[in-house]
């Protein structure tokens, strides 16, 4: 059996650190999900005047300050990008590569680094259109997949696709350079539409068409709606109450994902909320069993 | 003619301090109104660990910091207590004692010290009970006054209203010492019920009774339906939604005074939210002026 978390929280941006120490203090069972360098839109930051207490410092810095205060609280970051997440009736199933997380409540912190989606991109979604190679691999054995990637580190998602597909293509939407297996093709175009009557046919680029049967789409993040299906979206956001819940039970919100205006501190004001309203939500659960 | 500041910040918690902060970045015309001491609360607390970035600080330290970030950025407390705010259309009026300050909007972020009224309280507002005893001295000249303080620096008051009245009695909330003018009579009793037919008529305390044609009761906080009249409250909150407006135009909330959690970064999360609201309010006013 799976180990049942509290709290699980999607996102190391300044609402999911936010929570997490929230969730530490009130003794809750919890699992924070994020990446290696915490959040990139923290880091880009140049000079930050609005975060109260902590004044002109970089983006680099002020993200400095928030490990070493996780630290001192002994909080570790589960280093995992989360696909998909299902309601699960009295608890959520959350899905890494190839792993299985469970939560009773869940903190959706993902940020709002999903951008616009590619034309047919939703038409197509789950008819060969998808967002976890690792995941849907089983699918395409021999077959064609393109990999439209927007960070290096999906490098691995595509050379261990290579090792089941026909054939490979990587279109490489980052700045680092490409290192991929040689039996992959790199392809330096900006993708524009996907195409395909009832499943993806080929994928139209500015200077190039690719015949393809699968395409996955490697975001920095997912669109909520697509993360949790059944969420409530508002205006491209997550809807909230001011308590930060959504419409679906146990599930909370919180930072840019649940709107404007963009900004750290209330991000990290909205990661207190929904870090409290998790653990009453919990304990108004164990009251209820008892 | 009166300055007119575009933005009226009331508070100089956690919520107040983050929306000057944003409101000088955005280049407004704002004044900040608050006490001494920043915030009660504030100091109170022993050790704060739920501030993200600043970690195991006490009130004190974390009031420092926040006081070097404000110094850093050039941005004056004006040390005064606002009594009143009234709306006049384009603008509103906000009374200090016995100054008068315009301002084309306001963000309200005064806490919840003001506790609950005493019995009677609401009933004679207005017939012989008030907040403000500078504000309403001229009517009690030559008659007797009572004072409920709830901090020291209330004792100006009593000193002040005693050259005016025939008799003043105080009756000191808090801990420390009592100095007043030798001429009060400081009362040092519980009070319990504010009698009167149309008028007030008497205190009646837990050990005794002071016959009285006015009572000033000086909190911490005034309510926010005092402060503001035609605010909306909703569960002894300001209502506002998810972008700190309230039920009036051009009038924003942040921080404990909008509803729970109490919590400090929450505050902060909402002060910055409220100044970009407001900051969003002026721009329009003006561009509709052009
Ligand atoms: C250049 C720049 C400068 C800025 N300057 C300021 C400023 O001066 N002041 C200010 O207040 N704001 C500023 N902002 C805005 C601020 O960066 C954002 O408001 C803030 O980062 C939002 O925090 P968040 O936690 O909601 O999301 P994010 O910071 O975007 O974090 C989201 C996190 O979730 C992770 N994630 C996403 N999906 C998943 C998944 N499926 N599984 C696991 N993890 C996932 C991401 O990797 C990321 O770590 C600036 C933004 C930029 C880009
Ligand atoms: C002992 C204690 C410990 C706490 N510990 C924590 C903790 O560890 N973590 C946490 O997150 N939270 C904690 N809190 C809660 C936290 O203090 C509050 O949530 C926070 O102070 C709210 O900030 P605020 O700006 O809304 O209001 P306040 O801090 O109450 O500030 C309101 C300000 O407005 C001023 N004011 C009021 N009326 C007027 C007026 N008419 N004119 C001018 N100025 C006015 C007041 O003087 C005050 O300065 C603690 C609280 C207490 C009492």
């Amino acid at each position: 059996m799976n180990e049942r978390y509290d709290i699980a929280i999607i996102g190391t941006g300044v609402a999911g650190l936010s929570a997490a120490l929230n969730a530490k203090i009130r003794n809750k069972k919890f699992i924070i999900f994020g990446g290696e360098e915490v959040s990139n839109k923290l880091v880009k930051a140049h000079k930050i005047n609005n975060y109260l207490g902590l004044y002109g410092k970089s983006g680099t810095e002020l993200k400095n300050e928030f490990m070493s205060h996780l630290q001192s609280m002994d909080i570790q970051i589960t280093k995992e990008k989360i696909n998909n997440v299902y309601p699960m009736g009295d608890y959520y199933a959350l899905m890494a590569n190839d792993k299985m997380y469970e939560a009773t409540s869940i903190i959706l912190a993902t940020g709002v680094n999903f951008g616009k989606p590619f034309k047919g991109e939703d038409e197509l979604l789950g008819k060969g259109v998808g967002y976890c190679a690792t995941c849907d691999a089983p699918l395409y054995k021999n077959k064609v997949v393109t990999i439209i990637a927007y960070n290096k580190h999906e490098e691995d998602e595509a050379n261990f696709i290579s090792t089941i597909a026909s054939k490979v293509y990587y279109i490489p939407m980052y700045k680092e350079e490409v290192e991929v297996d040689s039996s992959i093709e790199i392809v330096n175009d900006l993708p524009i539409e996907i195409l395909g009557d009832k499943v993806v046919e080929k994928l139209i680029l500015k200077n190039r068409e690719i015949i393809t049967d699968g395409i996955f789409i490697l975001r920095e993040s997912i669109s909520p709606e697509q993360l949790v299906p059944g969420l409530r979206i508002e205006d491209r956001h997550v809807e909230v109450d001011r308590l930060m819940k959504t419409n679906l039970k146990g599930c909370f919100a919180a930072g840019d994902i649940v709107g404007t205006p963009y900004q750290y501190i209330k991000a990290a004001g909205e990661g207190n909320i929904a870090a409290l309203s998790a653990v009453a939500y919990i304990d108004e659960l164990r009251r209820k069993k008892n």
